[in-house]
Parts: structure tokens; C-alpha cells; sequence
């Protein structure tokens, strides 16, 4: 199985930005602990993050023919506006796992709405970093048919 | 630790209701699914399922006493207008968790809004039965600190 | 053929409540007057009122197992909120009818919109209490195939 | 007892129009079916069709001098926008009943709203062509004072 | 002169509910205080509490049968949905002051609105659990027609 | 000077439909007393109603050729949605004056808004009949660049 | 029969401010002309202009006990929020027909709502300065039950 | 103690304005009535009233230096959009009690908001003239800390 | 190849009206252009333009009988509001392509909503009168499967 | 150059008034700062503040007659609802900056929209009182045509 | 004349994204079959696709110095949110038409509004790749003056 | 003092994109201009403009390490939807002024709310090229604590 932790805008300020709402980990810190959990399963992980739209696309558009079994994918502030990259989603064959680090839903109201979520399996936030280890674990049942 | 999985209304009818959409397992398979999951990382679990708003609200002030360490709550249709489950679940300590079965980001626009999730840890939604797994998986993270 | 004469909340006040909205007949008077009906036609039928949204869950879940052909439902104030009484209707395979006594569309706005009818067959509103007799007569001429 | 059917633009196709929202039968069967029930009630029906709102409101006038007990009005799509429809209806001393054959509260969002059922007796829709039948019959009922 | 106290749902907690907005004071405690009042004035109280909008309903009914002179009401969260309430409420011809603990005009903006107010004598907020008092107090007045 | 008083839907049932709202008067009654007030100022006044849309906006059309100088316009229930009309109005040279019996503030939420009224010289309501002499007199000031 | 000619804030600006939309006649000229009408039928006006919305609404208090038979008011911007105003020209029995010199329609949307107009015999705008000598009639009208 | 009752605009209309809304008590009756109560409870007030949002302005902003122990504040009209007086009341320290006459909340929708109520204690409606009284007895019972 | 170049509501007076928008071709003018296009590619065209809904409705139930391939459907401001010509283009197998003369998109923002679009294979707008020729080769395109 | 730095309602209050919104300084040392400033720029300022609305139109008015070459107007909470205070600004040749002590796009919703800005050459909010010396700085570069 | 065809975010997917949507020709077949077209008429075509938002305002930028006659811009995704791309539309002195492949008004009510098409020529939906070859036609006619 | 002078969309097309809206300055004139002011201060200035959403996201981010003290930004069209940018903004320790050159409150309704300003010190719009510099002394004035 291989998966890609796609992460959007403002993501690689992680740890440095807002710690009171999105933590102290770093995004390399929650790579690392993902890479070990992935490691554990025998699942192959890749990572990437970029604060720009198009090579956001770009990436997802590529995920078909890199053979992914499956994204999870944090879009950041891009979750509320882009719907280039809902759009991204839905033409690939490829699900998507959309997360939050945080509760979108106890924050400001434009946060509650998400323009990607309608075309991904399923979406979960407010459980932190542990978030993305959920959506591995998402994949994995979803694999195992459980 | 203890934990409760609490099922609001219709779910009772999971795998006779709407299968196209809620799949075909009934409750019963999905609670002995995870008291199995449960039994290999020794959590005790209680079940409680009701189609009564006011159950599910007594339910939820006996947590407290009960020594529950969270709640997986999927309040079904009460998602999107019990205001007094929402207050239920503020008034005590225990942490929730919202659960849905299906994506209601990908339904009627009337179900995109919880008005529960704001005083909940988070929520996860579309993954199917598994997402009671999942939550269940999110309080042992948690728990470890991890 | 069997059908469920099935009253929301505040309808036990019939007769007794704003007869200037709702008439003077009490909801004993009404059943009595369909069950002379029901006889003339070999229909049988059965009656159920509750203040409490669980018990209605609960009358319609239990519709499926009693081989009912129909539900007359007047869900009253419910009507407008309930959407666990919609979904508790998506959730069986019996036809059910709407009805309203007065005409929901001359009072206040928020009479004006139903959150179960799009699961129900059809609704009619504004009949007074011959309502009733002409959603039995709906379900009659729906049998026949006329 | 003398009522008057009345149908608005594009009922004419009955039959030929998107048969799986609207059924197979034209209007003309409709009608004719409509017929015998009067008969056997001793009830004279007088039909129009027209896919003019001028025409309708002109007939709607002409009503009272016409010595109508009732209308049983199919607006159409003119329900969602006629208010001048509405201020017809409004203007004349003869009874309303507004009816659809579609469950115009499964449709689209727009197709909810009726700008003339506040001013109509009661409105039924959801039940086929048998709808019609149903508001002859609301008719007698009102006439005996059942 | 009798009256009713009537308390909705989660207010069972009240003392140990968010008391940063409620007060450390409990239901018991406002009950006593509120007894002796009463017992100053002459006037026969009763105190009822559901967490179940079905028997806060019942309850309503039942109140014109006892003869009761009015009812203090705090519907906690079903103010601000439970139009079967209301109409509980406009079914009786007993009197009915609304009331709250906190100041619902400087919370959550959903707070602001009720949809049982309207057929009430009056509405008063955010004076803590000496609200209950002062809703005493105006019936008092009301009946001496000061 | 030639003016054209141009009624719209349901104005020809002016003294026989809600006369609360609208006044005993027929629109034969207020056409003579505008030919006596026109007389008197050597106005020549023509009279046009019609209860269908497709006929006011030809007669507007005609208006120029006509060698109008004003047109009286009471469009009835066409004023809150007939954007045809509006653009037949925008199409001639002719200046419009839109008029209503009734104090259309003080109704129905729906009656306050006009899509003519945007292009017309001005509006009017609320003075009964006389609103129309006012709307000649405007004529005759502007006439005289008063 | 006595009048005031009312007018609010920034109408003292008449000719000077955006002659464009007010055209370029003062108040000053226009209340000149509107003496000039008044003596020829023997009308007895008064004449006030403020831009305190306080002086207003005690000079409408006022016209009760002056014994005035209307008022012809211009509320300028207090038009669109002076809820003050509504209340004032609603607590006294003096008729008041609201005007305005501009097409209020055919400007800013928030220059189409009146707050005051509901309690206003009518409303008239778009007639230029002409509006108030209308408005005059109107009260002549009404005043010989014409 | 000592207490302002401050009135805004049109309550001196008060007995005089839309009686079967109000009641028919003058502001005087009112204020005369007030004074026997305090003088009771030893507590020393003070009346204002006025139509003139800038007079109320400054007289809130008086109460501090005043050394008032609160304000009984009856807005008026003002409640819906006088965001100034809202900024006036937040701008000192002495507590502040928002009161209506009639409940506002069963009247012209925009009666229902205050903008004003956010930055009081709390707000009471609908208790006629007795609302003084009773919020007069708010501040007694929170100054004893019952 | 048989086309209908159908025309609404103050089309007539293209070439007089508002020249501005919608230029100086007459309607004439652009029909005999269209003639010419349609002689050098053997399409057979039709014309037809009215003020009148129902005219327009009962000529798109014949483009069925007539065996029309296409209709180039201009329904001027019908296009916002009359779902009753929506309903008729979805009561017919023939496809319709919308077109507006001006862009929409830039005036007033009612214009830019169409109630008929979403039943017409698509629509053009903004490219003057030359859009009735590239509406034809739209269906040529079509017609030939390119 | 000769400005005017107006102060709206409850600015009277700075430095009295929730300190952590709008600092320690009161009007007075704000004054007495700028005074300083435009001595040494050869700048003539003189100063108003007004919690009364028509005060603040009145001096607006003067403002042209004064010969002022701008405005530095602060209009507090009248900002977002005083069209009137709009229209003065409309009505004179002097142009205006609108200022705002603390950043009103990130406090309550209602103060992010001023009705006032559209008609004054810009407007500047959240520099604190620095924001009256910046606007100051505002007409001084305007002046040079810098 | 020199045509750009400019393509947005995820129509390099054209052919293998949502076919039922989109059609199974890819991007280039579409180019290569506009260039034939192009080839006939003389006209040079140079094509741009991006699902980067920047490069496309980079590219819109260029128009006006690259001397390009016409854009025909499909701005996918961007379409309904990207103003950053209307304003460079609007910054350039080249005209630019917008177009979809697919009926934007029968899908998601989110795709029906475009903030670009406002600064565009036109817009045209609907048509399948057709539709580059509409738009490209549209600039010949346009060019040529027909 | 180390400041970045920051812009959005477009702005690289200032000069010669809308000058009746931007003015004719380049962007190059205007920051040769800002130079010299900063030189006369003793302040670091450097300057950044993109198209693209990304790289301005990233400059923002670096704020931080390149040790600046503040940033003037423009965002242009992004101002309105780029959360990214609001979030990049808010995940620096760098304060942040938004300039805008047209008063954004005089234009199109979309254009006066902005998403990022709630995240920034403040906000200027409709001074022009000026506006730079007048945010350049905003900063000046705050770092010496004026």
C-alpha cells in the first residue's frame, strides 16, 4: 500500500504558528512519527506540502500514475475556497482522506464549510497531529475490507 | 479506561435502513466488532443506543459519575438541531467524539452542519462503520499521549 | 389492507386548542369518524399519539414488522424540525402520507416548510379534520391502481 | 355541485412530458376518468387547460358569475411566481383547492414554494393524477359538512 | 395562587454545568430558596424538570386540568428549536413566563432567538437564578393588578 | 396632452374584490371620474386593463407611436416579478408613473418590492382611487415644468 | 385644514447638495411655491426642517395638540433606520404621507426601505420637488372625500 | 442605592400611544408609582427621559460620576439600531437592565433584536408597566446577594 | 436541418430600444441575416418573437409535432422568472440553446440568473446579435458531430 | 490648510471607555498631540465632538462655509447606521477621511461595514490614535500633490 | 489575427477527468482540432493551459504586449473565485471570452456564478469542446464587423 | 527599521491596469518614491510583488527570519478570498498593515470585506499611491511609541 500526506498552506509553520490552536510539533516531527507507524505496517509513505495551489494540483494529478492507493490530505486555508483542487480530487481515481488539525468546527464560521470534503471518502479534524496516524489507520481498515 | 459508544435515532435500523448509503451490517455486528478491538487493548465498553433525545441526554449527565474516560456519539439526525445534546455534552467532563457513518458533506446541504461538533474534541465522518474503530483508536492515542 | 393513524405532538389537545385554528372536534371524535369509514371499506386500522418524538421513531420503525400498507401521519410542530422523524420515515419501506389540519401555508413562515415530506408519498394541508379521511382515501386509490 | 378543474402551462403534455416524474396518462384520460367519478356523485365538472396566465385569471373571475362551488387548480409552474394568479384567486368568493401530481417538496428547491396556496382552502400534492380525485372528494366532503 | 416551575433540559446540572455561566448554585438549592418566597406570599408551588421535550409537553397540558395560575419556564436549549413547545404553550390557557439564567443576548448568536417567547406573557434574561424570583414576583403583581 | 391609464391583473374586479383592502369603487367609476378631472385640464385620456402580461407590454410598446405623453401604470401583482415589464417600460420614450391603491408598505413582505418602479419617473401608493388623479396631476406639473 | 411640511436632515442642503439627484431648487423656494398653492385653498401650512432626529419626532408629538389635519413628511435618510420616527408618526392620530424628491427605487438598494412608510397613509418619490405640492392634493383629496 | 429609570424615545407618549400595545398608564403614573417602591426599599431614583439619542448618550455617560448603582433602561425604538447607546452603556461601569413594555417578541420581526441587550445584565419583555418594578427588584436582589 | 429562432418578451423592439445594450439591428435585420447563413449551409429556419408567455409556451410543445432539430431560444427577461417556459422546454425531445444578446454577467445582478437554463443543452450571452449565428453553428457543430 | 478633526458619539469617553480596545489617552491629549503637529506643518485644526447625531450633520454642513479643506471625521458607532450623517458628508465640497481608533474588522461583525466610507475619500482603522495623525498626514501629502 | 486558447486548473485532465462530464477527447485533441480550424481561416493560435492561478495572470498580462487579438479563456475551478484572475482580465486591453465545456447551470448551484465573465465579452456554456470552436468563431465575426 | 513593502495580483500593472481607478504611477515610481522617504528615516526598505498566491505566502513566512519589523501589504484581489494569505499573516510574529490605493468601500460590494485585514494592525484603502507612505509613518509613529 502506498500513501501520500499531501499537507497544504501554512503547514510547514507548524509548530512555530498559532501553538495554542495547531500544537507544538513540527510537520517533520509528525512525518517522522508517521513514517515509523507506516513502517510497522508495511505501508509506503511519501510527503509533500507546499503553500501554492497549483503545485497542490499538480501533485494530486500525479498521484494516479504514481500508483497511490490512497492521499490524506490536510488543505489548509485552501479546504474553504479552492475548489480547483476539489476539482483536482475528483478526476483522479485516487481516495482522499481530507483532515484538520483542529476542530474547524469550534472556530471561526468560514472554517466549518469545506468546498473538497463532498468528494473525498470522508473528512475528520480536531484530534491534532494524531489525526493523520487516523487517516493511516482509515486506509488501513478500508484495505483490510474490515 | 472506559468508554461508551453512543448511537442516536435510526441507528438501531443500521443495515435494514438505507443500505445504498449506511451499508449492511446491523448495530449488533458493529458493537461486536469493536468489543473485540476493545478486548485486545483492554478498554471496557458500554453501549447504549436510543431514539429518545431525552435518553440520550440523561445518558450522557451519567457519564461523569460512570467514570467514562469519552464517548464515541454518533447522535444521527440530532446532529443537525439538538441544541440540548449539544449542552449535554458541554455540561460534562468527559470528551466526546462526533461520528458519522456516511459523508454528510456529500448529502442534503441540511446535513453539513452540526451543531454538536463545536463542543465535541472533533469529528470524524464518511468512513463508514469503521469510524466507530477509528474513534475508538483516537481515545487510545490520546490516551497514550502519544 | 392495514394503515396507521399517526398524531405528533400537542394533537391530544384537538378540540381543546386555538379551535379558532384547529376546529372543535376532539381527536377521539376524529378516529371514531375514520374507523365507521375504515369498516365501510374493510380497511383496518390502528391508532397512535405522542407527545414524545421517540415513541413516534418508534411506532414507525415497528410499521415494517406489522405489515402496515400505510401511515396517515400528522407530525404536527415536528413537521418543521424533526429531521429524525424524516429519517426514521426514509428508514422503513411503508408509504406514508403528510397531513396537516390547517392550512400551514397561511400562518406563520415557519409552517410553511416540511423536513419530512420530500421522504413522504405526498402531503395535504388544510382539509381540517376530513384530512385524515381523505389521506385514507389516497391510500385506497393508490391500491387499486385506479 | 358544480367545480371546475383547472390546469395550468404545460399540463397539456401530460403524458408526453418527462413521464417519470409526471406518469403516463394524459390529461385528456385524467379528465374523462374525473367525469364518471362526477357522475356518480351527481356533480357537474367543467374542465380548462391553458398555458396563458391571462387565461387562467380570466376564468378564475368568470368563476363567481358561474355560479363554481369550488376549483380544484393545478397551477403548474405558476404556482412559484403567479402572484398575480394569487391576487385572482383572492379576488373571487369561490373555494381553492390547489393540487400537483409530482411531491413538489422532492423536487427542486424552488418547486417548495407556492406564492398561492395561502389563499386557497388547502393544497395536496404528491399523490399522482389520483390528486385530483382527492380534491373532488375534498370538495363533497366540505359540501356535507361531514 | 399556583405555580408552576418548570426547568428543560440540562438544567439538572445546574451548579455543576459550566458554572462560569450558570452559577455554582443547583437546581435544589434555587428550589428551596424559591419554596420559602413562596411560603411568605401564600402561594403553592410546584417544580418539575425533564430532560425530555415529551414530558416538559405533558406537562404543559396537564397544567390548565390543575388549575394552576401560571408557569415560570426556562426551556434550556429548547427554546431555541422546540416549536412543538410553543405550540404546547399556545394549547393552554394557562399564562406562561420564559426565563434564563444567562444573558442569551451576549453568547453564541443562535442563542438570541426563541421560538417560544412569542406566545408567552414575556421573556426575561440574564439575571442568574434570581430570574426565577423576579418571574414570581411578576405573576404576583400581575395578580394583584398592581 | 394624451395619457394613457394603464391597469394591470385583477384591477378590472376593482369594487368587487377585497374591498377591506381596496375600496367599493369600480374601475368604471374611477375611469369616468378621471375623464370629468381631464376634461377640465383638456387632457385627452385613454383607458386600457388587461389581465395579461403579454397585452400590457404591447400596449406600452405602442405608447410612442401613439404619441403618448405619459402613461398611468398600475401594474397589479405584475409590479413584484414581471421583469418584462420593466424592460418595456426601459424600451419607450415615454415617461411612466407607477401607482397603487393600496399602501403596499404596509402588507404582505412581498408587495413592498417593485421591479418596474426602477425605471419609471416615480411611484406612488396608498391613496385609493385618488392615487391615479395624483398621478395626472404629476403629468400636468411636469407638463408646466411647475 | 392645517399642514406641516416636514422635512429631515441634510433638506436644508436643498439646490446645494448633488443638484444632480435634488435638483436645484432651496427648501426655502420650495416652500415658497407650496404657501403660494396653500392660499389658494385656503390650507394653513407650517414649515419645519431638522437634522435632529430627536426635534422631529417632538414636532410630529407636537401636531396632535396643534390641532393639525396631516403631515407631509420628508424623513430624508431617517427613512431607511429611524424606527424612532415609525413609532413617533405611529403614537399620533394626525395622518402623515411620506415623500421623497428623488426615485428612491432607482438608487441605492438600502434607499428602497422605508421603516416609516407601513404607518404612512402612502408613500410618493421620484416626482422631484413637484412630490410635495402632490402630497398637498393627496390631503385636499382625501379631505373632500373626493 | 441609587437608580436612574431612563426612557427613550416616544414613551412620553406613554397612556397616549397605540393603547391596546402599551397600556393606558402615563409615564407619569409610572414614575409616581416607582417612587412609593423605592422609598419602601430606601432606594433613592432618578427619571429621565427623552426622544433624543444624544440626550440619553449623555446621561448614561453622567451615571458614572453620578456614583448611580444602576440604570432601569427602557430604549425604546432605539433597541433595534442605536449602536451608539450600546456603546454607551458599555463605556461605563455601572450595570445596566434593558426593559420593554410589551414582548417584543411577538411583534414586527425587526422588534426582536436588540442591539443593545449584549452589553446589559439582562434583558426583560412584555411585562407591561410592572417591568420597572420588577427590574427595580433585579437590582434590590442583586445588591443583597440572594 | 430545421431550426426555430425563437424570440421573447420586447425583442420587437430591438434596434429602437435601449441601443446602448443591445445595438441598432433591428430584429428584421438580424433575421435576414440569419436567412442567408442558413440558404448556404440548406438549414431550414423559422422565425417566431412575442410579449406573450403562452405564445411562447405553445410554440415550443409544436417544435416536437413540427420535427424541429433545434431552437435558438432568446427568452429576454422571461429568462429570470418564468419556470413556466423552463417546464415547457423540458416538456419537448427537442434541444434548445439559450442566448442573450448583452452579457447578463455585467448589469444588474438579477439578470444574471436563469430559471431555463439548466434545461437547454447550454447558453451564450454578451456577443451581440452575432449570437444568434453562432447559436446556429452550435447546433451545426451538433448536427455534424465534429 | 484649515481641517477639522470630528469626534462622534461616546469618544468623549477615551480613555475612560474598555481601555483594551481603545487605549489610555484621553480626546484630550489626543488634541492637544495634534495641535503640536499642525503648528509645525502651518496647519489651522479645530476640534468637535457630539454624541448627538444632528450636531455632527450641522457642523458638517458649516464645514464648507468655513472654508475647511477636509474633514478627519471619527464617527464612532454612527458609522454603521447613519445614513444621514452619509448624506451630510455627500452634501458638501470638503472632503472627509473616515478614521477609526481600533481595527473594526476584527471585533463584532456589524462594525466591519460603514455606511459613511462609501461617499469619503478613504478611510483608515486600527492605528490607534495615531490614526488622527495619519489622516492628518493624509491631507497634508493630498495637499502637495505629492 | 492572433487567438490565445488559455486553459485552467485541471483541464490537462480533459478525456481521462469525469468523462460523463467532460467527454473523452483529450486537451489535444482539442488543440490540434482548433488549429485545423485556424489553419483555414488565417488565423494564428497559440495555446496555454495552467492549473496554477499566478501563471495564468502572468500570461494574461503578456496578451497586450504579445499583440494578441483575442483570448478565449476556460477558466475551469477559477471560475468562481478568482478575482485576482478578473482583475488581470480587466487590466489588459485584450478581449477575452469565457467558456465551459459543460452546462455550468444544470450542475452544483456554485458553478452558475462566475466573477470573471462581468470583465469578459461573454460567456458560453455548454457546448462541449465544441465550444473553443464557437468562441473562435465568435472573434472572426466579430472581426469582421458582420 | 526593516520593512517589506508586499503586493498582490495585478499591482505589477499598475500605471497602466484601470487608471481612472489606480492612477498613472507605475509600480516602480511609487517605490522609487518610497526610497527617498525611507532614506530620510534611516529605514530599510525592500520591496516584493507576485501574481502568484504561493510566493507571496512564502515571503510572508521568511518575515520572520529576515528579522523584519513590519510588512505594508497589498493584496489586491486576494484580499477578498485568500484565507491562505490571512493564515500565513497570522502564523508570523511580524505586524502587518493592508493598503489598499482605491477606497475599496466605493466599488463593486465584494470588494469591502477583506479576509486578511482582522489579522493585521490595520487598515488603509483610498489614499492612492500615498497610502504606502502613510502606512510607512504608521509604523514609524508606533515604533516610536508616539
Amino acid at each position: 500500500m502506498k500513501l501520500l500526506i499531501l499537507n497544504g498552506p501554512n503547514l510547514n509553520r507548524l509548530g512555530k504558528r498559532e501553538p495554542g490552536i495547531y500544537g507544538a510539533e513540527t510537520l517533520e516531527d509528525v512525518e517522522r512519527k508517521l513514517d515509523k507507524v507506516a513502517l510497522l505496517h508495511g505501508v509506503e509513505l511519501s510527503f509533500f506540502q507546499s503553500n501554492w495551489e497549483g503545485a497542490l494540483i499538480d501533485r494530486i494529478h500525479e498521484a494516479e500514475d504514481a500508483g497511490l492507493d490512497g492521499i490524506v490530505f490536510n488543505p489548509g486555508a485552501f479546504t474553504h475556497y479552492s475548489i480547483a483542487l476539489r476539482d483536482a480530487v475528483a478526476s483522479v481515481d485516487v481516495p482522499v482522506i481530507e483532515i484538520h488539525i483542529s476542530n474547524i468546527h469550534s472556530r471561526e464560521p468560514f472554517r466549518e464549510t469545506s468546498v473538497i470534503a463532498p468528494v473525498c471518502i470522508g473528512q475528520l479534524a480536531g484530534f491534532g497531529t494524531y489525526g493523520y496516524e487516523l487517516a493511516f489507520h482509515a486506509f488501513l481498515l478500508r484495505g483490510k475490507g474490515v
